[in-house]
């Protein structure tokens, strides 16, 4: 078998077959594949799609990659939950402790962010003393232990996602329908969960601009999820503008924590409310109203925040920062962005939102950059919302950045202003089973 | 500017500036641009193609990359022949002697064999004591002196190209045609040269199958070198079949230096005083048909061939070789191939022919490859031509290999016998201005 007729099979429109996927896979991670055929395999997958088929086979051969890890140890159900990633999306934190409340076991792997989107480990560590480097049986243990526990990848999951995102990153390859599936499944599938809710994003902030390929993403990967055994469900949510107010590490943990105690802004809490309730359901925890009605319970009875509260002691964090937010230390520096007009917001780019935030210091350019755990926006408006000329649109804030310029400046450039109000867009577009 | 704009332009099927695409050519020839990025860009083009600016753009480009050569001290027009490349395509050997004995300057620089077809400087090193590493100094004195002179590429020219079409002979980006079009007219144009006459090869043999995709490649180089100030013309000619009846380098010589004494195969003789005779024309050595009338009388007079001498003594050839062609090695083994089945010659896979002299150790797999001047084939029969079971279709040759089992079996999976005649296909299709 040559990469060159594989490379040129693919190039031809012509369907690929396991064997040539797994020599594609395997031999890009021992190094005998060059990045520079790999790259031009991905271009080809780019132009000339691939079928469901093929899809499946490479996920199943990045996730045979490397490491594959079970939970013998752990107890009970296990749900997973993944966000294919937006501006402001800290679901992870309310609907783990809400669904850990009510019995589900969540061992959740999560990775840190990269560019405009956050990411759930650098989020959980802006709370002082909070590990998530746990060893996998330090997580067994905590999960056993507390029923809950958010820890970053430090196991070789999935080297050749790790290797060809890195390389699609560059080469203009990353938006290809197959090639995210397989990068998403890939992983995902390395961890042995019983059921996996995949909350697929749509709109300006994320891949997938329409609700057409979002769906058709979201349906790519159930199938293949199911075909490898999992019970299956997605969610296709709006990724428009930012999800909740809060865009940056504490501050977003700050919301999650309100939204815990009842007090999360609407948007937010519907959204964790309805993935919460899907994967209660899909946990054979009863139809789906039972579930709602039981994540609403759990929710205004605190024992969702007091599994927060446990999570938090589980991995040494400081649970006082728990109790009372204003513990977390603020921003040295803040700038509100006013609007230069009268009317109504009729757009809040999410991307565009996300980039100022990450210039602000919330994130990283690069892999090897730190993060300021203050710094990030507090949104004042919403789209719908009515705006005075000089109301603040949003306020800014950072530790490390004096000069806000250019992030206001950014701000001002993803906001659209209009004389009418814009129609109301759907939070959850659509559910995939 | 960054290389994944610009390949992220030209995925989304937008076209390249100058800028863009000579920061491309520049980066990849000094290293910044790496192999990846450049095999997805060539990956995107195959897919996209190139706007005929584009392709000028690139084409200029690659010229730019390197040495460009003009001979200041060469008086006279020079004309200059390019051949796409075919199977027993030995046409330089004769057309460059037969225009220089009309007083067109040929100073010539051809390339080396590599895959399945043969390289002119190869073909003429067969000559003992042939020299075509001649400095430039050299080569201007012997073109002044003899008025010709053949020689391999030993200056920096174009090396964009070189490194490019390293990386699309692995990457499976070869069948592009503004790659095509650019890699040939790129070289050409680092030669000062007055008139340049391309022969653009379409069939089987060749990358461009059809006669409407060889008018395109030829339609696109005619311009591009009418753009940088040439006088340009291409034929489209025939390469379905193996050009004339010798392949292999000294054979393919011997049949040369016949053609030059008016005893050539038909088809072959037929060609190289077409191409001749377009060459002198568009030198303006008078209208067509004068020039016709000129050439078939150099080839009759003996003064072609005279030329061809001049040429083997200016490089240091023994031209005992060239008056007596008896005096070049024979192969050490041969092996009549013969038909099992009586009928017609239908077709003979030029492709299939080529591979098979190369296997019988004609030509190089990999660069560093000797070659056995002796080794070769030379056909019995054409396509049209009536075969009867037992009779011998073609003969091999090889000091290098005993077992032609497995070049045989080439030369019979690339026959096609029928029962009736084919259609015969034109020599020449098309002429391109």
């Amino acid at each position: 078998m040559r990469m060159y007729d594989i490379i040129n099979k693919k190039k031809l429109g012509k369907a690929l077959s396991e064997d040539e996927i797994r020599f594609f896979i395997d031999g890009y991670v021992n190094g005998d594949v060059p990045d520079y055929q790999a790259s031009a395999l991905c271009m080809a997958i780019y132009f000339n799609g691939m079928t469901d088929r093929e899809t499946a086979f490479l996920t199943f051969a990045i996730r045979d990659s490397g490491e594959r890890i079970a939970f013998p140890g752990i107890e009970g159900v296990r749900v997973d939950k993944h966000s294919t990633g937006g501006v402001g999306d800290k679901t992870s934190l309310v609907v783990a402790p809400v669904v850990a409340a009510l019995g589900v076991k969540v061992a959740k792997i999560s990775g840190r962010g990269l560019g405009h989107t956050g990411g759930t480990v650098d989020k959980l560590e802006s709370i002082r003393g909070m590990r998530c480097d746990l060893s996998k049986a330090e997580l067994e243990r905590v999960v056993n232990d507390k029923g809950i526990a958010i820890v970053g990848q430090n196991a070789n999951l999935a080297p050749a996602d790790k290797k060809l995102y890195a390389l699609r990153d560059v080469t203009a390859t990353v938006d290809s329908m197959p090639l995210i599936a397989s990068s998403i499944m890939g992983k995902k599938l390395a961890l042995d969960d019983h059921c996996i809710v995949l909350d697929v994003k749509c709109g300006s902030g994320s891949f997938m601009k329409t609700p057409e390929k979002s769906r058709e993403l979201a349906r790519l990967m159930v199938d293949i999820g199911k075909a490898a055994g999992r019970k299956m469900l997605a969610l296709i949510t709006d990724m428009d503008c930012p999800l909740g107010n809060a865009v940056g590490n504490s501050l977003e943990v700050i919301e999650a924590i309100n939204t815990l105690r009842g007090n999360g802004p609407e948007d937010f809490t519907e959204l964790c409310v309805t993935l919460a309730s899907h994967m209660l359901a899909l946990a054979d925890y009863g139809d789906y109203e039972d579930c709602e009605n039981r994540v609403k319970r759990v929710l205004a009875d605190g024992s969702a925040l007091e599994k927060f509260v446990d999570m938090t002691e589980g991995q040494g964090g400081d649970v006082s920062w728990i109790r009372n937010v204003d513990k977390f230390p603020k921003a040295k520096y803040s700038c509100s962005v006013t609007s230069s007009q009268s009317g109504f917001i009729y757009a809040m780019d999410a991307e565009g939102y996300g980039t100022a935030s990450l210039m602000l210091g919330a994130g990283r350019n690069r892999i090897e950059d730190k993060i300021d755990y203050t710094a990030g926006l507090i949104l004042n408006k919403k789209p719908g919302d009515k705006v005075e000329k000089g109301e603040i649109i949003a306020t800014l804030y950072s530790s490390a950045v004096k000069d806000f310029g250019a992030s206001a400046e950014k701000i001002l450039l993803s906001t659209t202003i209009s004389d009418a109000a814009p129609e109301k867009r759907p939070l959850v577009w659509d559910v995939i089973r």
